[in-house]
This record gives structure tokens, sequence and C-alpha cells, in this order.
């Protein structure tokens, strides 16, 4: 490896090459078994086929009496058709006998249709005599026609026994969770969480939460990056604040544990930026420099089969680093989509951007009376223009610049719609 | 109020009056602090101002070397200028002198800038004698000329103090967060999340995760519910399982604690239906049937401050009745915004969908080829619908059904892009 501190980069990766390899290299983590409760949102390492029925047996699907369909026939409000009550079926007690012709048996929705029955005739369409709920009515008058199997959920009417509900790589929904509870599952085989060390470097920081003084700033990428992990369905379990001593820095790099080591700090060309070098010795150093502003001193590897991605220390080039390289792979590894987890937003440039051929860019905006308005910076270091910024536009490497008036993508940073 | 068990709804409300009422009475919850570390993805309380600037000193923005810009003037790397390096500055260990004409400091990224320079030539056009990157070099050789100010971040840059950075309402980004920490920010006042008491009623209910057997099924309405609620930001930290008894289910609904409750079970109009007698008996019942498909019987109300909703024991009328009654309501208490929470896309309807004129529908469809197709589904109690589907169509109460062809909004179940 060529040692670029203090020498700069004379040659970085191209972006697309850059992303095309990690791609290729990550694939979803081992399925583990998770219990019901807290699959909502993981991802199916499996298909998923019903162990049984739903519902399991034909049930009411509307509160009202059970009938047969054809003891209603000609039933009008004018000319009702008169049966007798029978008992009463409720989800938690069904009747056990049968329905025989002239007869009915009040039944709320979700019991078990008696025997003899067809047909629900609904709450709606039928006159009682009895004044109170409670009490169960001698007789009750239908005052419409009843189709057989009107209001009867049919066994397997919701699901198949044996049907293939959930595809392999299905990112769970609330309502799936739901679906599997009816069936009985208990656990769900879904793909590992990658875990996630992060290791932030720099004599002059001092941890969040602490009170910056003199020189010594405060670490404001591990709060940042805390929540980006969480946001990608990592499990960010250990993060270290340490000095710039390669001897630390180089032991956090090689403890087992972690899928994923994110290190900010020291990644770049400076005396003190020892991590590409560590990387480089300890196990693989795949990339170090990329075509892309900010974040052009990103760095990534691997040690074993762990990931290791080198962000830079400047927060904005640390978020957009975090977002080109560490969020598509955490999201991978868990098995979910690579894409861009943003909401997105067409609309028309207010002013044009510059960029450069060959290089990518990552340029904060902001919206006005239905514009993009890129914002300018001075430089990686402000956070801030994140913090103002609506959303992010990326200029391809394809192009020079992009032309007022030219309609845009924006990856909108805000989780909630306007 | 009119008893309507066993009698039917003879006038439902109109599902836009019942969604005003909700939104005229649902204001955030109060403030309380929440640590930095928990704080990303809630909502301030109140605005927030710097309490101090960023950065709090001048530093460099490269590494590279401080500089007086003046002594620069003129380098090439045909004609280099030639600096005495006194030392270096370290982000973590500053350089304690001044730095005169013809001379310059080593300096890393972010480590404050030495008095007497003015700016910061980058590593990639200086040339030092020095064979390792840990010796100092006694001479640097500048190959081109840097303006003062180059490359140095100035004290109040990224923030100034005092300066308003984010208003009340703002839910934090995962940036907002990195800016916080680096202003030393420890506490943030966030509105409270809602807590709520999840009440399933049914006598032939088991817990999620039993199997079911005979005529008893598995309550698959709460672990869905438990799903949606953290997508709203609720805090679900009470559930109870509870036979159609109505003395139980009144202490569950009189008992102090929750912000909201939700009822599913028991809310339409068949004999064991006791929930919405209650909640007029112990609060007040403000909805009880509604223009809709599916979830016409949802009913709501209010216990003092609590809010109570009682969603149907079928699996889509609840997920339907939670997404338009409950979902909002708890989102604008934790203070977002009220709007639907789904990704959407716009496409042509495969196929018409019929509605009536005055009845909101919530039409689950699939996408195929490009187009939305609505399945046609025989009740609410089709779970596996919302499963099978991509998304759901809402067709206003203005309009009897869709045309094939038209375009469009679907509300999309996944989280994540395709």
């Amino acid at each position: 490896m060529r040692d670029v501190r203090m020498r700069g980069f004379t040659r970085r990766t191209p972006l697309s090459d850059v992303l095309a390899a990690l791609e290729a290299d990550s694939k979803p983590l081992s399925a583990e078994p998770v219990s019901l409760g807290d699959c909502a949102g993981r991802v199916l390492a499996q298909e998923l086929a019903a162990p049984r029925a739903v519902p399991p047996f034909a049930r009411a699907a509307m509160d009202g009496f059970a009938v047969r369909g054809e003891d209603s026939f000609g039933a009008s409000s004018f000319d009702p058709v008169i049966l007798e009550v029978r008992g009463q079926a409720l989800p938690g007690a069904p009747f056990a006998g049968t329905v025989g012709p002239g007869e009915a048996v009040r039944i709320m929705t979700g019991a078990p249709l008696p025997m003899g029955a067809d047909a629900v005739a609904k709450a709606e369409i039928c006159r009682t005599t009895t004044a109170t709920t409670s009490e169960l009515p001698k007789t009750v008058e239908l005052l419409e026609a009843v189709a057989p199997e009107k209001h009867v959920g049919q066994v397997g009417e919701d699901v198949q026994q044996g049907e293939v509900l959930l595809r392999a790589g299905r990112r769970l929904r609330p309502q799936d969770v739901g679906l599997l509870a009816s069936l009985g599952v208990t656990e769900v085989p879904c793909h590992r969480r990658p875990r996630v060390r992060l290791i932030v470097t720099g004599d002059e920081l001092l941890a969040p939460g602490e009170v910056p003084q003199g020189s010594r700033i405060v670490d404001s990428n591990s709060p940042m990056l805390r929540a980006l992990v969480a946001r990608d369905g990592g499990l960010l379990d250990d993060y270290r604040l340490l000095p710039d001593d390669p001897a630390q820095i180089g032991a956090a790099l090689s403890e087992p544990g972690p899928d994923v080591i994110l290190v900010t700090g020291g990644s770049s060309v400076g005396a003190e930026d020892h991590a590409p070098v560590l990387l480089h010795k300890l196990g693989r150093l795949d990339f170090h420099g990329v075509t892309m502003r900010p974040a052009s001193p990103s760095a990534g590897g691997r040690i074993g089969e762990r990931w290791v991605f080198l962000l830079s220390g400047n927060p904005v080039s640390c978020l957009c680093a975090y977002e080109f390289f560490a969020g598509p792979t955490l999201r991978a590894l868990g098995g979910r989509s690579r894409s861009w987890p943003h909401r997105t937003l067409r609309a028309k440039l207010a002013r044009k951007i510059v960029s450069e051929l060959g290089r990518t860019d990552y340029v904060r905006v902001a919206l006005e009376d239905g514009l993009v308005l890129p914002l300018s910076t001075a430089g990686a270091s402000i956070l801030s223009s994140t913090v103002r910024a609506a959303g992010a536009v990326i200029v391809d490497r394809d192009l020079e610049g992009l032309a007022e008036g030219q309609e845009v993508e924006v990856l909108l940073y805000d989780e909630d719609p306007a």
C-alpha cells in the first residue's frame, strides 16, 4: 500500500467502482430465530408457509342470526319470515346443537357457524321482540332473504394450510406479524442484524454530553452515526472514543465481535491518520480516496469477515461517507434494500449547481417556493448545513453540474411527510 | 346514548366529521427532558438556540501547513516558496507559539490555527524533505499560492452563539443530534411520547404466541397494533387480554396511566359488544359508526384527558380504524405530523373500483406491470389481503368509485423502497 499520509491522493477510486464492489460482496447475514413480538421490521430469511388454515372453522362474518338460507327465501319487511331462536353462538362459546328447518341461532361475529346453518342474517335485517340484548328472544323475524354462505367466513378463506404466505427477503409489516400470530407462529427465522462497533479517534475529542473547552471539542459523529445505524437496522453495541494512538486503534480494529466497524477521524492523509495503514496491515484496504465531494478521503476494507469503513472526522463528510458506503452495507447485511432510505421529491433547481466531470457531489439543498436551492457552504465541517437543509441532491460524475430550472430528485432529510 | 347493540347503525357519522374533531382536539403532550443519546426521532417542544459558537476557535479545514498567506504569493511548482517549519499543531495538541514571516507549522484538520498564521496550505501543494511522516521536516516548499483565510474554519463559521438552530416541532434528525452534541447540549426538551394501553377483548382469544385450538383463535390484533404504535412513536406499555366481561373491561378503561387506550373487539352492535356503552358511561362516546368501509363500527371518545379508540376485532377493520383514527392522534400527541406516514406512489388503475357516494373506502391493491390492481376480498376478516397487497387506495366519499385507467395514489405498505 502506498502511504498517502501528508502527500495527498494522487489517484482516487471512482465512486461507482467502490459501490459496485461493496454491492457484490455484501450478502445478508445468517438466520436467527426471532420471537413473534420482536419480528416487526425484521427481514425473513426463509419463505414461510401457513402451518394451518385461517379461519380454522366456518364462522360468522357479521353479528346476527345463523340460519338455513333457504328458510329465508321470499322474506321482506312486509312479509317477514319468522324463525324459532334455539340458542346463541359466541366466539368463546359455540352453539353445540344443530339448526333445523325454521330455526335460528343468535350469533356474534367470529363465532363458529352451528351445524345445519349455512348463512348469517345480519342484525340490521332481523327484528326481535325482546327489549334487552342480554335476554335471548324466542323468535326472530327476517326482513330480507339471505343467500346460503352469506356473511360466512369459510375454512381457509383467509389462508389455506400449506400456502406460502411470505417470501424470503420480506421485511415484516405490522399486519404480517398479526397474520403470523393468528397462524400460531411463535418464532420467525430472520436475518441477523449487523452488530456495529464505532471507533471515534481524536486526541482533541470529548465524549457526547460533555461541554467543549479550549481546544477540546465534542465528538459529534457518534450521536449522529448511532441514529443512522439504528435507522438502517444495525445494532450499535460498542462505542470507543480513542486517542490518535495506533496501538489502541489497531487493538480496537482487531478485537472480534462486530460485523461492521465504523471508524471516524484519522482516515485522511494527515500524519495522525493511522487508520488506513492499520487496516492495510490487519486486513485488506479495498479503497482509500474516492472521486466524490465531500467524503473523498473515505476508505474501506475487510478484516476477516468484518467490514471496516473509515469515515472522515469532518461531520458532513462523515454523514456523506456513511450514507454512500456504510449505510447500504448495513442494510444489505440485514437483508434490506440497499436503496436510499429517504423520502424523495422532484422539483426544479432555483440556481445552477457547479460540479466537476468525474466527481460525484453530495449537495445540501433547501426548498423555497417549490424550488430546490443549493446551499453554498464553505467546507465539510459545516454540520449545520445538513441541519438547515431540506435534503441532498446528488450530482452524477458524468455531469459538470446541473442547470438552473432543471428537475432534480431531492433525498429528503425529514422522516415525516411535510 | 342510543344502544345500537343487535339493532345496527341507522345513522353513521361522516368520516370527515370524525377526523376534523380528532384533529381539533389533539395537541402535543407536555415537554420532558430527553438525554442527547435518546433524542433522535423525538420532537422538539421548544426552539433551541446555540449556547456557544461552532467552531469555538479558528481551525484548519485541511491537513497541511499553517502559513501567512502573503508569504506564499507567487509560489509555483517551478518556483516554490520555502518556509521554515516551526512545529506542529494537532487537534489535541495546539501549537503554542506564533508563526512569523517565512515560517510555517504543520497542521492537521481540526487543529486550532496558530497565532500569526491566517491560512492553511493543503498537503497536496506542499513538498517536504523528510522521508517519514512521524518526523517533522525542517522546511516545506509551497508549490502554489495560498490566499489568506484559505482552508480555515473561522469562529462561529458553522454556528454562531445564540443563533436559533432548531424550531419547536422539529423531529430531530441524526445530524441534528450531532450538532447538539458539538454544542455541548446534554438534554433536549421533547414532547412526551404517548403511553398506550391495549385492551383486547374476546372470550375466544388466546394470547399471541399460543396455538389456535378448536373454536379458540389467537389474538392477531395486538402484535399488529404493537408494531403500528411503535411506528407512530407511542409507548405500548400495557397489554391486557380480557374476556367479554363488562366489569373487567370497564376497570381497564378506568384505571389511570395511559394517554391513549386502544380496545379491539366488542365495538360493534353485537350483544357482547360492551365497549361503546362502557365508554359512554365512564366518559364520552364521541362517535360510534362511521361512513367508511371497512371499519364502519369504529368508535371513539374520551375518559377525562385519555383518548379511547374502539377498533373492530376484525383484523382489516382494526388496521383501517387504527390508521384513520388512532394513528394520527398518536402522532399528533407526540408532536409529529398527522399525515399518512406511508411512502406513496401514483399509478393508473388496472380495473375500476366500485364504491358508494357518502362512504369512504380503504381498498387494498396490488401492483402489477406498473398498474394498480384492486384486490377483491370478501370481508374485513381477511388479514391476508393486507399481507398480499402492496398498499391501499382511499376512495373519497364524494365518489361512486374510480374508473379503470384513472391515476390514483397508493399508500405503500412496505417501509423500504423497492
